[in-house]
């Protein structure tokens, strides 16, 4: 490639387009040899803590560096140094894929460079999100009386749902605050045990506080017990406390279970609360009509959460927020300076930095209209259907091998298990499950030391688990087998 | 370039690493030509609110298609109705430059796909992100004791920053939250009457109340007035109210007016508040050492937010947070279930998580790491140089012009003015006011509809002010020039 010259890494603008066009083929000759050879990479790398800061000078430059040089750099001493979340052997927390596609819609989206925060400052960001919710509320099958918008994470998304319930109780908080208001009650908000570490994050930040989340006892099919549920917002109410919302989990973080939405909705309902559905990872499976049973109810959430860069081949970011109460949203977070104040607002524009906490926000919508357009529902259906069926050979196995136990039941696709080979005659129950912990901690280093793949662990029932998580856009059988391979050859190693 | 097979595009995993390049460059003609030809589009697209919408599918596609027919429709449908922030003539709010290497920055970003949410899921994410960090704060002539890491933008910034500060008070908000606790009296929060809306926004997200953030009066220079806030103070203390955070601002949005940092310090370490300088914007000038003197006093902040993705020529989202806190960042939002602990974190890793509401973050130190490699500190502060330059010389023309008047001090690259023509005889203050509110009204848009260069717009001191920011990496004296020009020949046409 061409370098740019010193004058025009100097000068006072930017290089010309062709200069772009040469810097940007450099780029992609690295990513795409990346990609080639991400295979031969160990997933996770073999590396210490603290290692990686002595690799890079303390002083940042004075003096403009060729690209070249950053390039090896990058080859180098970045490459080599990131966990692979690319590789196909991926198969820990939820995997993100950076599809081929994601990264072209990405791409677009960054030399377009539009701030959405309001519909003056990117028409098109702002319409073409409306039309890519549509789009996607409709694959879900849920009813054209959900509207939202994207933002960056689930945990994001949470938070504004929590925010808009707080508002929808009546308790006024964005514009007076939860403090010294005794007539309020404290606020509660009712989530299983299973639930993700988002809710209680945006119970800190919201200041409901941790205190404040219920976290409601599971069945052992590890989903939130209805009666419980019930039980804990009649105990908050006769306490004075003031029950505001009720999260669903459809496909928790540790083992994807999948709580009674339906029976859940029902008494959210009977005591006015709002019903939040985190289904960050899950809601891509209700694209497929003969998967929909476990949905069942969601349509009657004042909001949902569905993550594209989970299992919808987005790259990181992209979380959709669909919601009946966008007023509710917009009594939590609008704010409008004069800075901001534009001659549309008088028509019916939507300004979407009203509905969130942040002011700026990306054009996420591109690359999700390029990635549907790309793939059809049809391509991700039978992706996500092949990830299902994955994870049901990988549990059939697990489940003929009697020296691994299930840990939970497999509704999508990922498969909680752990080795457990027989102890010592005459080992208590509590000896037993102290041994399998220690042994599966020394099981999932062993694998994941072996760079073919990566796996994480979660505890269920107080049990170490091991989770294989099947997701990435890359992955074939042959990786999942390998993993179930690395799994029954290191068990043996450790005996 | 060879279009995927349909086969590629609806098999069961991803394209190959050639079908990823042969897309990667027909993106990249797709793009370079978009750049190529900015300036024949109007920065702002004269387009109605609600027509876009229409001109895409209600439905979303079944089948894939081509990414052939995608592209198209992206130059047919999205490029020319997008608000143009990549043109030169985007004077508007506070540009947001995706400059070319910002652009490949963010490519490189994309295609490695990290989440950086723990040091184990991107040890290289976790340790370039503390070099960049490092680099910045250096740069920008602060101590060794501020830490800190990035973020999306300047309103999760001072969020995290606002609710740290409720901890560090010994509010214990994140876990037991602010609500039937009337020890704690109201939280409240002090800043400008030019203070960005984040603040105010933070304040609702935080639970803290837009009511509990003081609002305290400027000077002629619209800085805030340090003998006022130890006012508000006092007052609020008397009233039993909790004071906790006092914000000041280098750069206001409006007017890019400059508080008295050093002594608002002082005030703020006298009643043991939290200092957090909103630095979003003007916090680049920071990088040049004859600049320094605006900043003098933000050393001793216990946080500091400068956006990147403002006058760094950053590609939209980098925001950095840095704080001499840490600590307190962690109090305020550290959460670690089961499914996020590594054995890593017995030694000193950092999980970056841990100091913030989302869980999942983007590797934006990677796309930082090339700008300042490429930039050098000389190119980025030869570029600030200019545009404070282009300012200062348009201020010179407003001056001189007696039908325009300049409506703050320009310490930055933002001029602010309005048309002012004489009135009738015997016109009073109030009438003067509101014809030149309305004249500057009808100026602006017809300026903005030349579609050669697009303003924003404020109040100041209640007037109706025009304001040019100057901050587009692209920008060349010429389009200061052609925005000067424009905005005299379309006053000369309303008289």
């Amino acid at each position: 490639m061409e370098q740019p010259t010193p004058e025009q890494l100097t000068g006072l603008t930017d290089l010309d387009p062709e200069g772009l066009r040469a810097a940007l083929l450099a780029a992609v000759d690295v990513l795409v040899e990346e990609l080639a050879r991400i295979e031969s990479r160990a997933v996770f790398p073999a590396i210490e803590p603290g290692s990686l800061v002595p690799l890079f000078p303390k002083a940042p430059p004075e003096a403009p560096e060729s690209l070249a040089a950053i390039l090896a750099d990058h080859r180098a001493l970045v490459e080599p140094n990131a966990t692979q979340w690319q590789h196909p052997g991926f198969l820990a927390y939820f995997p993100t894929s950076a599809s081929s596609v994601g990264i072209v819609g990405e791409l677009l989206m960054t030399a377009l460079g539009q701030n959405t925060m309001l519909w003056r400052t990117s028409p098109i960001g702002t319409e073409l999100e409306q039309v890519v919710v549509g789009w996607l509320r409709d694959a879900f099958g849920l009813p054209g009386s959900f509207d939202g918008f994207l933002t960056d994470t689930a945990s994001t998304s949470s938070l504004i749902a929590i925010a808009a319930a707080r508002e929808a109780a009546g308790m006024d908080v964005a514009r007076r605050g939860l403090a010294g208001r005794p007539e309020l009650g404290r606020p509660r908000l009712y989530a299983s045990e299973e639930a993700h570490s988002s809710i209680e994050k945006a119970a800190m930040t919201l200041g409901i506080g941790r205190d404040n989340v219920v976290r409601v006892p599971v069945d052992r099919e590890l989903r939130m017990n209805v009666g419980a549920l019930e039980a804990a917002i009649a105990a908050d109410a006769a306490a004075g406390h003031r029950p505001i919302a009720v999260v669903a989990t459809l496909g928790t973080t540790s083992s994807t279970s999948v709580d009674p939405v339906a029976a859940i909705g029902d008494v959210a309902a009977r005591h006015g609360l709002w019903l939040h559905v985190d289904a960050a990872y899950a809601g891509a499976a209700a694209l497929l009509p003969e998967r929909r049973a476990d949905f069942r109810g969601w349509e009657r959430a004042d909001s949902i959460v569905v993550n594209p860069h989970k299992w919808l081949f987005s790259p990181i970011d992209a979380s959709l927020l669909l919601t009946r109460r966008m007023d509710q949203l917009r009594a939590a977070f609008s704010l409008v300076p004069e800075y901001l104040r534009t001659l549309d607002r008088e028509g019916a524009v939507r300004d979407v930095n009203e509905y969130t906490p942040q002011l700026g926000r990306r054009f996420r919508a591109l690359k999700l209209w390029v990635l549907l357009r790309w793939f059809g529902l049809e391509g991700l259906r039978r992706r996500i259907r092949h990830h299902l069926e994955l994870a049901t050979t990988l549990a059939g196995w697990v489940d003929a091998d009697p020296a691994f136990e299930r840990l939970a039941p497999v509704p999508f696709s990922t498969v909680c298990l752990r080795y457990a080979p027989p102890g010592p005659a005459g080992e208590t129950t509590d000896e037993r499950e102290a041994r399998l912990d220690a042994l599966n901690q020394h099981l999932i280093d062993a694998v994941n030391r072996t760079g073919e793949v990566f796996l994480s662990h979660t505890r269920l029932d107080g049990r170490f688990a091991i989770r294989v998580a099947i997701g990435q856009v890359r992955t074939e059988a042959r990786h999942v087998e390998r993993a179930w391979a690395l799994l029954q050859h290191e068990a043996a190693i450790l005996g």
